[in-house]
């Protein structure tokens, strides 16, 4: 059992991480290894305190050394669900689970939202994990949707299984090729059915029928990875001490609401941590 | 009038004042031109994220840099009080006087605690200000409580006005000798005196008459600072957007709480200069 899981390799998470590991406590991260890799893709920072004028990349570099320094390391696989156990939580990260007593949201906000019926036909042909669910799918028609390139593989895996793929990478250099999938650019505008998948229907008015439709993001809306979390406006609500409406579940980070900066990010993993120390002193 | 006061150059403050330069906000920025001068002091620091095992100097050092690069300037003057004034603050700082629509308390915790009876006997012989009060004692003993080496010309100001002072100073390596000045080792343990000031008592026990009390300290107690916000065990109160119970008026870093962080610090003061840019635009 973990002191502490935490969800998301941003400033919010990195900051948490940092303050754990210092008070040693047993901690998993999960995210990207390629630690604030959205900082990196800032021109210009003028108003992270002790970076003057610093570019994205150069901020996220230094983050990634601090990380590398006291040896942080990161799970690289997306948690798809959070389960409250009542003194603990369960954690489902693909095919994977692990158990924590504390969780710290800090997954950053959704650069994509969720289709009109993905929530709806969730379980019911929409899927979260191709690990999970890829099997289900062995020689049918499915869509992918597809996040990150680190999620390729995962696509590749689905390729293997299905007998078609219609494949919408929402990146640039989607490095897909094989015979059974079509990559498409055109974007899905919904998922269609009544109680199960049908389709999927594109932008362009194009509707193609699919048995099912993974929708494989870097992170998972927030109401589906724990749908106990009260939000509020579309952010995780927390008190001063970043702790949601759950005990021992707290959140830090954009995912808590704005102003969207790097040091707000930050602060607020740090208080996040100490709160957590706090919980786990109290509940031994 | 200015846009924003901000008291206090430690982290908070600093990274309040990027923000709102960025903003192209009309700022005064009172507090030591040392800039997170207490950071300096740190030994070693293992959680400002960017910052790998980072002593307190360097840490310094970067964010004196970054003042630097933003060309932000510092009026190193301490501030007495605060007075709302309905839709903006009047801020007495020594014996100069200034306006600003918004507020913010960045003053950190006080290093040290006011002594008993000084809150009782301010304005009936205690004072914080040499510059307005030194000419009342002209020709008579007093007793000064001094915090820091740059308010060293303060005590020396008093010394050119008052018969004979009783020097209290907090900080090693006191430099002040003039022939009617007696620098103590000693330490003050209390304010004597009904109604004015009679004297003050040292923790050796020992007794001395004085007809005024100068604590000249680097920041006056909060609550004496700005008497109308509310505070909470001895922190000031502020809601998620760093706001207190006055409208315009917010605080950041160490006077708000636990953790007394750098980090923590920063992200405050990140999220209260958000708040009043807002806050700015609502009340134009």
């Amino acid at each position: 059992m973990y002191d502490a899981a935490i969800i998301g390799t941003g400033p919010a998470g990195l900051s948490a991480a940092l303050t754990l590991k210092i008070h040693k406590k047993n901690i998993i991260w999960f995210g990207s290894k390629n630690i604030c890799e959205k900082v990196a893709k800032a021109e210009k920072i003028n108003n992270y305190p002790g970076f003057p004028a610093v570019s994205g990349a150069e901020l996220a570099a230094a983050f990634q050394a601090h990380a590398q320094q006291m040896e942080l390391e990161v799970t690289d696989s997306v948690v798809n669900n959070i389960v409250p156990m009542g003194d603990h939580y369960a954690i489902l990260a693909g095919a994977d689970f692990c158990e924590a007593k504390t969780v710290l949201l800090a997954s950053g906000i959704a650069q994509t939202g969720t289709l009109p019926n993905e929530d709806k036909l969730l379980g019911h042909g929409v899927s979260y994990c191709a690990t999970c669910d890829g099997l289900l799918y062995k020689g049918k028609d499915i869509a992918v949707i597809l996040g990150a390139k680190r999620l390729e593989h995962e696509a590749e895996y689905l390729a293997g299984l299905a007998a078609h793929i219609d494949l919408f990478p929402t990146y640039k250099d989607c490095g897909i090729e094989l015979p059974n999938v079509t990559v498409h650019t055109d974007r899905p505008k919904e998922i269609s059915g009544e109680g199960h998948v049908e389709g999927i229907v594109l932008t362009s008015g194009e509707s193609i029928s699919v048995s099912g439709v993974f929708c494989l993001r870097t992170s998972v809306s927030l109401t589906s990875l724990i749908k106990e979390v009260e939000t509020e406006n579309g952010h995780i609500k927390v008190d001063r001490t970043q702790q949601t409406n759950l005990p021992g579940c707290y959140a830090a980070g954009d995912c808590t609401g704005r102003p969207y900066q790097y040091t707000k990010a930050a602060g607020e993993g740090n208080v996040a941590a100490h709160s957590i120390i706090n919980y786990l002193a109290e509940n031994k």
